[in-house]
């Protein structure tokens, strides 16, 4: 080994301790190991919040050091829940990973039975090119990559970007029905225009020939624009009292959620809002888009920022607040409810007491 | 006839006049075979198109002589498909009547089981107050009011407004299932703001707390800014053979049709495009929004312009074409598609021979 | 008059003519009100009751005079409620016939889009074949013939039989949607063993390989026995205050209805019950299998006995009682409960006054 | 501890010995232990046979040696897949066990999220009590006992009962979906009928008043008679090429699944018969209710008897053969297909080489 290329590993290793405390892991480093699921029928985990200080932080290093290709295919973060250990996952159902694209980079086109979807946080330009339409994705925009569906990406842009990846591979897993596949070649060219399912299906109205072949949606973005006028359309004129304006991105040939195991929120909780608490049996990966607020869980409070993770068990007591003067704070996640209610599962249930708000018994130490 | 015959004949109108006042019929003296198996396969009924340019002029007349209120409720004239005399209807199961609304004219609010549709044809400004919530209109919005809910109407602009009321009245009148209330009040004030409906479901999202209620869309009104984009985006990338570039309406809370009884169809035939030809049980009535064009319905030429109807009978053969150097031709349509598929009695063939082009044998006479 | 207003009248006549030959029609002339909104609340038409006595004789006679064949393919008397002339049936949507076929008869195999039952009254033995299944017919069964499905029946045993023919023909008439087609040969012969649908659908078990092609049932023949001891056994455990003791035939591949257009009931009322009235948007055909009693309908009881057909209109009050002392009564009936349920047109009422019962002003006159 | 004590947990000791290289574990002892699931994306695990001979006789030592009670609530052998381990279970979502209740056992009133069914093996007369409703028990019998509902049971019989315990715990645990509640009293108390269930849904006929509530079966128990008779009627006119005369059992309000998380099937491998392989990403946990015969699977023979327990993987390719001149064999089985169907990720694959029949390579070692 070459001088040169110890001092990279040795970085490399250096990064690899730090991420450790904070539950992040190299997905590069651990790809190719099974992770195990310890089930503890009964008992709920713990929340836990990830910081977008130290997870961007430690990204960019990462960009530095690592080059997608033989060295690791992907540059992606994932987060572990403690909770969850020895799965590698946010909860026990889902990842919520964070992935860097940089200039030049190319992601082979693959395909596999775990559902995924990516959610853009930074930066623009870089296409996913999804069972053959290529999708250029700009902060703010959810990108759909159903089951099954082949998929690749390539940055043509001339900065970094950085997405959350959300994916069902733990409930995949547990199931025994992880299966992938890889295309042909390098990475799969556009046999369909840009924006070719926004042309089909972004408004309400349908193709007349269109019929569901899956009960994944057939619209494969949602752009950042029509999401965010829709979520202050909404707070015009109603709000739930658990989650404030918040709004399930839904598949247009179905009204339902926009995937089968999968289903992805976005919400909005405006300036002096305190939520109810409630709680529920499905679990929820959350990223903050903008803003900062807090949740409490089960009587812990977890403040949050910009850019930060969040981890919400299943079965936990939670409520959300915004205590800035104007500041909107702004929340993407992504959740297996489509699972709990698929099975009959699903169970929901308000916080009778106190006016719907829980004591709180402590604030989480820092994350 | 021999006597013997001659006998059970005379025995047999004496049994004929002893079943009469018992209503009981024989089978075989009034039709010879089973009644189901009596019906014929072809189109029950003859198309039918109404002129723009004359029902415009008789409006007006109208509109100079006849006062809503004692005189008339509303300003609306009937098209009458002589195919499906006595009923005063496009088709055996659809109104398409014309409405002119006049400023200063309120039309009290009611409600009924019947399910009703208006597409605006000229003006700007009348609201619809649907269930609570002022819809206002301009030209080429399509606004729903489903079966049971209140509505009524106010021309609060300073020039009439013409629209297109679709209603299933000849459908629930077979079904001898018409039920109609009176609001307690003249017209019911709004209990929403401008919009809410739209708010709530215009984009490819929906509010987290909403379940339907009912199989009627909760989205009340499509307003043609979005529904021309719809149109030339999926132009852009697909298109019918039968029907060129037509959409549908959806319910964004199932992704079906708009309404139980009727859906709603927005299509564009290209300057150029002439569809090949096929049939279904559904009848339809065509409004022709824009442009110039003619459908070819069992071998005869039906040519169309802006602002005339069509009835579409079930059965017919039927294909499409714009003849234009350049201009578009927009079709509305209201079908009673959905009854057809609920009762599992939809067909629909494509025309196979001659490239799936009918031979003209006829121009249709003037409408 | 003024002659202002005598001037706007003229005016007017002359615009009524002109609107004349383009069929277009003035609303306000013709109705005043919006023709949705005149539909009445009320029951649509009247009850009626055909007594078995003189249905039988007269059937008889016919035996005697008619051959089936050239003279009349099948010996049918039809039921003809005079409430819903010029359709000659027993309701709106419904057809319920008396048909004789005697040992020898054969009616050759076709098909229709209109959906029929048999619900076999006297005599064993005949057999209708239904998609090539051979189904041999007793007193008590009943007998399937999905829509667009083949059958033909022949009576190879020594004595008459009689069945109730159920048809929803007038809803098909209705809904233009009548096509019949006739089999190539006299009598399509068996292709599969007799009781081949049993076999596969007999239980509460399905082969593993089916699946729903239609949603009409696969099951064809409900034998009398298993229904007359489904009656019996629900009575043990609990009863409709409605109905008494009432199961509805079921598909066994959805659980919902036998027929996408009709449903079929069988219906026990026990000695000394008088049911609670309510009243439906649905209309009904009875048979009444077994014992006496009487239905009071709209405040007119009407009591009927063995061998007895009821007609109930839509949206009537109705509550039925059996004053025997011991004698169950029977009922058999075929309702369009489907049609309405598809199209969310279905209303149920209960008649909340005097613990259900209606006063009865009278009895009717002799059916 | 007395020496009599001492003695005691020394057989026990032993039993637990022998247990082990068998894949088998005393439930008693390791209740409150959370099994964990190692999940190994992409790799099926083995198959595995558990023998009758083995278990029989070791269950009958546990009689001897357990009290119900203090010592153990249930006299259970879970069958345990080396394949899944840490998870103690059959196949990944299914547990597999096998009960013995002896004449005065009680077990108390229970629920929990996790569903359950028992198969009777042997002995009569047990009962179990669902949700109010007592089911005596008799070989063959299908009990459910759905997500959720109160159970519990007694054995007032005069001898020991055997029954096979069907569980989807695995598949609860690793959604960390389990909740389990305790009655408060010992057990439950009748609060139907013996046979309510039955009464109500036991032909192709429902209650007019019934209404699915939930998607699991109303219907509670399916005896052996009318099982066995469906399978000897189905044999009469159709099978499967890859399972023979196989039959789920239905659920009536439904006709499908008798539980959203498990399905249940009887099978009958007809003498002489030797199926063609398929695969599928469902598990099953099968029970060989009657005679012996064989399972090729990926390859290796495995061989089974009256008694014997197998469990099959997913994705392995398998085929049935009953090589007995004129003795039926008679499979029953429970499978986790539902929760593959409702998550779209089914998949199923014909053996297309060979007219389906794999190559064996060995057969399997002693189980």
């Amino acid at each position: 080994m070459t001088s040169e290329r110890a001092d990279v590993q040795e970085r490399l290793e250096e990064l690899y301790r730090e991420l450790e405390p904070l539950q992040m892991e190299a997905l590069w480093r651990v790809q190719g190991v099974d992770p195990a699921v310890r089930s503890e029928a009964g008992a709920p985990y713990q929340p836990y919040v990830w910081r977008w200080k130290e997870l961007r932080a430690l990204m960019e290093r990462a960009g530095d050091l690592v080059r997608t290709g033989p060295e690791a295919e992907r540059r992606v973060i994932i987060l572990t829940n403690p909770g969850v250990a020895p799965s590698r996952s946010a909860t026990h159902t889902l990842l919520a990973n964070l992935q860097m694209v940089i200039p030049g980079d190319v992601a082979p086109t693959h395909r596999h039975t775990a559902t995924a979807i990516r959610f853009v946080i930074e930066g623009s330009g870089a296409s996913t090119i999804v069972d053959g339409e290529p999708v250029v994705m700009h902060p703010g925009d959810l990108v759909l990559t159903p089951a099954w569906s082949w998929h690749g990406h390539v940055n043509e842009s001339d900065g970094p970007m950085f997405w959350m990846d959300g994916l069902d591979s733990p409930l995949i897993r547990s199931l025994r029905a992880g299966i992938q596949e890889r295309y042909g070649e390098e990475l799969q060219l556009p046999t369909k225009d840009a924006g070719d399912s926004m042309n089909r299906y972004g408004a309400n109205l349908r193709p007349v020939w269109s019929a569901a072949s899956s009960p994944a949606s057939p619209l494969l973005q949602y752009p950042w624009p029509q999401t965010e006028e829709a979520l202050h359309r909404l707070a015009k004129v109603d709000a739930s009292p658990y989650d404030d304006v918040a709004m399930e991105y839904s598949n247009p040939l179905t009204g339902g959620h926009v995937l089968p195991t999968m289903a992805c929120w976005i919400q909005m909780i405006r300036p002096g809002v305190h939520t109810q608490a409630h709680r529920h049996m499905n679990s929820v990966a959350y990223h903050v888009f903008r803003g900062r607020g807090a949740t409490i869980i089960d009587g812990v409070r977890y403040d949050w920022a910009q850019g930060d993770f969040l981890a919400l068990p299943p079965r936990c007591w939670h409520e959300h607040l915004n205590e800035s003067a104007g500041e909107e704070a702004i929340l993407f996640s992504i959740t297996d409810t489509p699972v709990f209610e698929s099975l009959n599962l699903q169970r929901e249930e308000v916080y009778a007491e106190r006016d719907g708000r829980q004591v709180v018994r402590e604030a989480a130490a820092a994350g």
